[in-house]
């Protein structure tokens, strides 16, 4: 055995067991009895525990400096434990464990308090939360840019500098087209009606079918917030269903499914290694919204949805496939970010990405954000917050310690909107596929150009060898300006 | 902090860790998707490699040098901790984890194979397993009888010759009385008809309640070879759905209750530590045969049981409470242990012990298994087994290397009618309760005086002390006869 292989071999089980670690947190969100909570708390702060000794083991370090890569494989998988490794020394054992069990708890103290519309209550464990995450952040950046350092963790090589550069590009396009989609005359109506739970259930089965989704290797359950969980062989989704709101479901799933596609579509060689994942959470968000929006909620694919609905749930109040298309991508005013518009979407982002770098920086205290969110949403949206549940409470993210990861979303639609423009440029006869529910010849072309690469390469070298061209934000607002002009007749 | 504290602190990690893994057995049984199995057997692997590390890492047995207790609970810890240490030095990590990775695998291999009837399909891994098994008893034996070293594994201080001599003064008493029973002219009337499998599990839903199981800390799912799972604050269950087979969902129901109920019912102190689970396979066994048999299947019980399915069934063929008394409590010929009555229970296990010494002895080889067992069937049962998944790829047990296991079921039993003869003796207006569907006073009496003590004491002492004598067979054998001499009109 050569260095590389005993590097491999351990890393390996490092692998296995973090996987382990993600199934876990799929039971606490989907089968966990709510008793055992407390209990969880300290599994999953044990298994981080194991987790980061692992990764920050002195043999890794040692075998690192001895390991030679022979391909480009082994070049990349060694680029990867070298960034994990570097990452798990600069940051105490005790504290990554504390982290784990305070956000453990964490989530279930904000899913109250969300149902209780209790921000007092949520707020002492969220300043616990934002200053262990503070002390990591301080610890990975060394000096550096405390929220730069958390970012990368989600999404390696981005930085706030960059991203908000962006985020500065596409605003004025995204409120403007907005001003004029709102105030257009053509307006699509909502769609109305009670859609029973287990037929809604049966219909999302159905759509995860039609992108491609592998049953043998995953499922589909219930979750208060939507996720997909694991690598490798066993990736799961999960949606939700509300009897009124059937796309919710049904958008809920496909986007899932996109997630879940990427994670089934890795060269299975790269199985249980450090290539074996999406490369990062930008890039996965990308194929997540892809199969959400470009193709979820295009012309073809919605026409095929209308009947399907029609055929499941009897008549609906819409009666025409252009109807229900326009009624499946309405733009309206709303409070909740997952689920907004496409035109609105990446406003929400900017807003959560300007909240969280100013509780990270320490500019804003806990204590001040419900005040800072709405003031902000008015600002934005121009609807004032009307209970918390609407603002500052409605995602799980804050509690989870997920600071540094709202861009990559944004980031995820960018690289959804270039990938689309070669897509439709390389695949012909898509829409007539789409048109009839069937999905798979865009999860191919995805599979082949991007998702079975893993972690091969960074994430903007992926998006941009699968495209063929370097991204940018430029595809996304064109998308976004020819169909939403097309809808609302502008 | 002291070096008892130390030790406490490092353990209660091990424990937590030994519930995620409990908890990923739990999953591949209810919940993995079918593809994930490789995978999931390096994952299980993996964790077990972590477990073993840290439970013969030579800091335990520096610490357990030096601690000292200070009480009977302490004392209770460092026993359990010495006992977990010694037996974990003595097996190399490496046989650990190919167990642990083998019998993972070999589970969905077995399942496979039943469904098929294909012995040869199995007979390789199940050769595998045994060797491992072989090996391991071998290493912790250490010259001793390598069998008894296995069985310690479940039930500490049991042998096989205090088993086996226990069962010799079964045997004659249960044949005698198995064919007297069938050969009575009174013979119960079997369950005939089809019942829905929603309304079986809502059914096994309110039986659970019915003996105190609380929803708040366990779940019920499907399981195609029930069984309960997890300690602490997350004791789940799980039952298999018939339609023809009614009994089968309820009383694996409230056999896995039992199980649960210990689990829920140890002290909350003991939470994570080596003192929080149900102290042996045999105690634990005591546990759900009281609440599926004694109880359970109760004349009183059976009455509320009867009044339920008429009117959650309707008519059903069976027209009298006592009718139905004797038709749950029917004996009839049967292949499989599982749905055996409780006259020939211990029979079928007989025949398992009695063929599992021989495999791990090498006295049997896995190839002539199948004729080993045909021909001791038709020998103790007088009935040729039809079919292999009616004969030796009936159980998952051996395919999970659970030899040593099955006496365990036989000494629950006979725990079982100690603990009921006591506990009728004690608790006043029963037969009351039970007859209106109320099995929770049975659950307090059993919590007090012997679930909340977990680990504290040795097995056959923790049942001693709850009954207020030493246990034997006496109880069980006479409660039999009784019962059944009744039902039969003998």
């Amino acid at each position: 055995m050569s260095v590389y292989d005993d590097l491999m071999a351990y890393q390996r089980e490092t692998e296995a067991l973090a996987q382990v670690a993600g199934r876990l947190g799929w039971d606490q969100e989907t089968m966990m009895p709510r008793g055992a909570a407390e209990q969880r708390s300290e599994e999953m702060a044990a298994m981080e525990g194991v987790l980061h000794a692992r990764r920050s083991d002195p043999r890794v370090g040692g075998w690192l400096e001895q390991a030679v890569a022979v391909d480009e494989v082994s070049a990349a998988q060694l680029r990867q434990i070298r960034r994990s490794y570097d990452r798990a020394v600069k940051v105490p054992g005790s504290l990554a464990q504390e982290l784990a069990r305070v956000t453990s708890m964490a989530q279930g103290i904000w899913a109250e308090a969300r149902a209780k519309e209790d921000v007092p209550g949520f707020l002492p464990v969220l300043a616990e939360v934002v200053r262990l995450r503070q002390e990591e952040g301080a610890a990975l950046a060394a000096g550096g840019d405390v929220y730069d350092a958390l970012m990368d963790d989600y999404e390696p090589g981005a930085t706030a500098a960059v991203t908000g550069a962006m985020f500065d590009r596409m605003r004025p396009r995204l409120v403007a087209l907005r001003a004029k989609v709102l105030g257009a005359s053509r307006q699509p109506a909502p769609l109305k009606g009670s859609f029973g739970a287990e037929a809604q259930m049966r219909m999302a089965r159905d759509l995860a079918t039609a992108f491609g989704y592998d049953w043998n290797r995953g499922r589909l359950d219930l979750a208060v917030h939507p996720f997909s969980s694991g690598s490798g062989d066993d990736a799961r989704i999960t949606t939700r269903v509300v009897e009124a709101e059937p796309f919710n479901c049904f958008y809920s799933t496909i986007h899932e499914v996109g997630h879940a596609c990427y994670e089934l579509g890795i060269d299975p060689d790269y199985r249980l290694t450090p290539l074996g994942a999406g490369v990062s959470m930008g890039v996965h968000e990308s194929q997540s919204r892809i199969y959400e929006n470009q193709l979820g909620r295009s012309r073809a694919f919605t026409g095929w949805m209308f009947e399907q609905m029609r055929e499941r749930f009897g008549a609906f109040g819409i009666t025409s496939p252009e109807e229900f298309y326009a009624s499946v991508n309405r733009v309206a005013p709303g409070y909740i970010r997952t689920e907004a518009d496409e035109v609105q979407y990446n406003l929400h982002i900017m807003m959560r990405f300007d909240l969280e770098r100013d509780l990270i920086t320490g500019k804003l205290d806990v204590a001040d954000l419900e005040a800072a969110w709405n003031a902000r949403f008015l600002a934005d949206f121009g609807v004032a917050v009307d209970k918390p549940s609407h603002g500052m409470l409605q995602d799980v993210h804050w509690s989870v310690g997920l600071f540094g990861y709202f861009p990559t979303y944004s980031l995820g639609n960018v690289y959804a909107g270039c990938l689309h423009r070669a897509l439709r440029a390389e695949v012909t006869g898509l829409d007539e596929s789409l048109a009839k529910g069937d999905a798979t010849p865009a999860t191919e072309w995805l599979r082949e150009r991007l998702q079975r690469h893993g972690g091969l390469r960074s994430p903007r070298e992926t998006v941009a060898l699968a495209c063929g061209f370097e991204p940018d934000e430029g595809p996304l607002l064109d998308y976004l300006e020819a169909k939403f002009g097309s809808i609302y007749g502008l």
